[in-house]
């Protein structure tokens, strides 16, 4: 293994990889050596350019942390979550469709019950959601575990407001013995993805937005189905047709439609219009 | 740009950064979407495998700083280094050939005159460095600037010693007015790259050694000419054939002869057998 030029030098980086144990690793291995030399071969990547890739990469992983996870970005802006998205879940009939998990999902969500209120009196429109989970089947999915997360009305989640300290806009609910789940909160609105960071300069110098359509995240899981990652997007929002992240389709669009002031439901008193989200998600089975 | 799936996404992301002002950037992002999306549909990494990824790459960007680079370190294990190395110098007749910088470049490395001792007394087999520096066509090049650096004989570079605060085992000269340079340090000896981070795991996943073969880098620039990135490998080592970073160029190794006690160059008493280099640099023009 001496003398390795442009012609010989994939065969022996393959072959040093050759005793890797585990096959899986080894596949995957094999395969990104092809790629990552395939691409330098393409492209001929001046020593500027590969330094700047290496800084790019390395603050890629420095401006990561507790609240921000930009490598998720940046497999976000590339289509490669939505990608790995796409064949992760090749969803039977009945199912709802996935779509991206984003940088803004945490563990430990605080618990509410049926009929509580997200939003911890954060201004915004209000918001009852109507919600039930089923088997892609029909059969309704009774104590479901649902989590619910999304940005407050100036587009920013609890995780990125240094002056919070608590969780706010996210919980886990149960669902009820017809797979029913019915809370407020508040009407989503689109916001931009982080975008000081090296994947804004990314975006930045190609002339792309940073922005996603407003949306209400949701993770569902059931004992014996796939745990279910997806959105419901509110309609008309203008960023439907480029998000950032690739990640609309069109069974996750809901029109959020308005409803009058008045008497809302359980008797709550709305001194305002409010919007009102009905949506029933089928879960695939393992 | 609605209802991305396995088959279309990667035109519609292609899609999204045609705007980019840059050719060049455009070309780079292009292939690299192609290659990234084509890695992802080879493999079908589950969402673990997806999310072990993102996490190793964080992990990469965070280990690195002022004494350490692993994705230099990543690049170099994968050969993507030294194939960037070999895209960028086909080198003509008379020139040296070149090999990867390495993470333990610094740019301000002390000034040194003809006859010094870069070793400041660190322990180490004596060795006497007795260089030129020329065209490749032949023409000696008075001031050219001549980086050195190496590891010590324990196999640690400066800027890995937590308990040295300046510089050690590294310098910059100016050759003569024949391209004549002549210096004192230590004989280099192998070393393992810093193997207790991400792309050690890699390493170890792999059964692949962390060793490089011993060597001097020098780093030779003069007005007119490519700069050149090479080393000097010791000949004999056992890592020769198994580099980890893919290095090794047959024209790069020399015997390092031993010589005996006694008088040795310029009338210095070595009161034990000492080594010696004598090599000859050929530039090519810009």
């Amino acid at each position: 293994m001496r003398d390795l030029n442009e012609h010989n030098i994939t065969d022996a980086v393959l072959e040093s990889f050759a005793a890797t144990p585990n096959p899986r690793l080894l596949t995957i291995i094999k395969s990104l050596v092809r790629h990552i030399h395939g691409f330098v071969k393409d492209v001929e990547p001046t020593f500027d350019e590969w330094l700047y890739a290496i800084q790019f990469l390395t603050r890629t992983g420095q401006i990561s942390g507790q609240s921000r996870q930009e490598f998720i970005l940046l497999s976000d802006v590339l289509g490669v979550s939505m990608l790995v998205d796409a064949i992760n879940h090749r969803t039977p009939k009945g199912a709802t469709e996935t779509t991206v998990l984003g940088p803004f999902f945490v563990e430990d969500a605080p618990q509410f019950e049926h009929g509580d209120d997200l939003s911890n009196g954060t201004p915004g429109a209000p918001l009852y959601v109507d919600m039930t989970v089923a088997a892609a089947s029909g059969e309704p999915l009774s104590d479901a575990v649902v989590d619910v997360w999304q940005s407050d009305s100036e587009g920013f989640y609890d995780v990125q407001r240094a002056d919070l300290t608590g969780h706010n806009l996210r919980g886990r609910f149960r669902t009820g013995p017809q797979g029913e789940l019915r809370f407020w909160s508040i009407t989503p609105t689109a916001y931009p993805i982080p975008d000081d960071g090296p994947v804004g300069e990314l975006l930045e110098a190609s002339q792309r937005h940073p922005w996603r359509p407003a949306h209400l995240h949701f993770m569902i899981s059931a004992a014996g189905y796939q745990p279910l990652v997806t959105h419901i997007f509110v309609d008309g929002d203008i960023y439907l047709d480029s998000d950032a992240v690739f990640g609309v389709k069109q069974s996750l669009i809901d029109s959020f439609p308005e409803q009058p002031a008045g008497t809302g439901p359980n008797g709550r008193i709305m001194d305002a219009p409010w919007r009102k989200l009905k949506y029933s998600f089928g879960l695939t089975p393992l």
